[in-house]
């Protein structure tokens, strides 16, 4: 079966603030409101929905990208001044990206937060 | 920029159950553990990681499929018994799908919830 992961809603409290941490960290474009949710275009068949719930618990994403593309956000994330860390459980270690394993094998990563604390994580493959 | 969603975690209270519920409806086959994390595959370059962790709040996670594939999981999910509802505060109402915006405009949708009250949906876009 072919089927793809459409949308998925993340809970924020703040929604204008996880907008522009999007928009400046991973350079997500909001594509204005749907009902409650702030629609972050992903992709042309996906996209995130901000929800202004109190978050209940931490998500975490994981997005790919590009090796060129992932030295560059990795750039930004430093230059913003986000805590990050080469694995899940190492935010604000800082240091270099870690090798773990995803959806297409073992790549490079990092991980930090967004401002509800959900988990995020950029990786890259080589492959 | 062209990054994707890599993997996602979705915190399980019994990841067989969830494993068995992912496969028997919506075909995600099971890959094996990383770890404490049970892998589902959902395309070559995404993957559901299910954590055995007590679940905090409800996640909503939609799927897109062709209108066949749509009609054959539609039909899964009523031959299963599962409570299901033409949009996102109607699961258990039953009925036909309902019309509502994705990632890729309007589609036909069907809601359900998986073991732990997760919202799920299943949609199929007609373009």
């Amino acid at each position: 079966m072919a089927l793809e992961l459409d949308h998925l809603v993340l809970p924020v409290a703040d929604a204008a603030r996880s907008i522009a941490f999007y928009a400046r960290l991973l350079h997500l474009p909001y594509e204005g409101q749907d009902g409650q949710f702030s629609v972050l275009r992903v992709t042309p068949s996906f996209v995130l929905l901000l929800a202004p719930w109190p978050p209940e618990g931490s998500h975490h994403l994981a997005f790919a990208m590009t090796p060129d593309e992932f030295e560059t956000t990795f750039r930004r994330i430093k230059d913003d001044g986000v805590a990050y860390g080469g694995s899940f459980d190492g935010v604000g270690r800082m240091g270099e990206p870690g090798e773990e394993a995803g959806a297409r094998g073992m790549g490079r990563s990092v991980y930090f937060f967004d401002p509800d604390r959900h988990l995020l994580e950029i990786r890259s493959y080589t492959t």
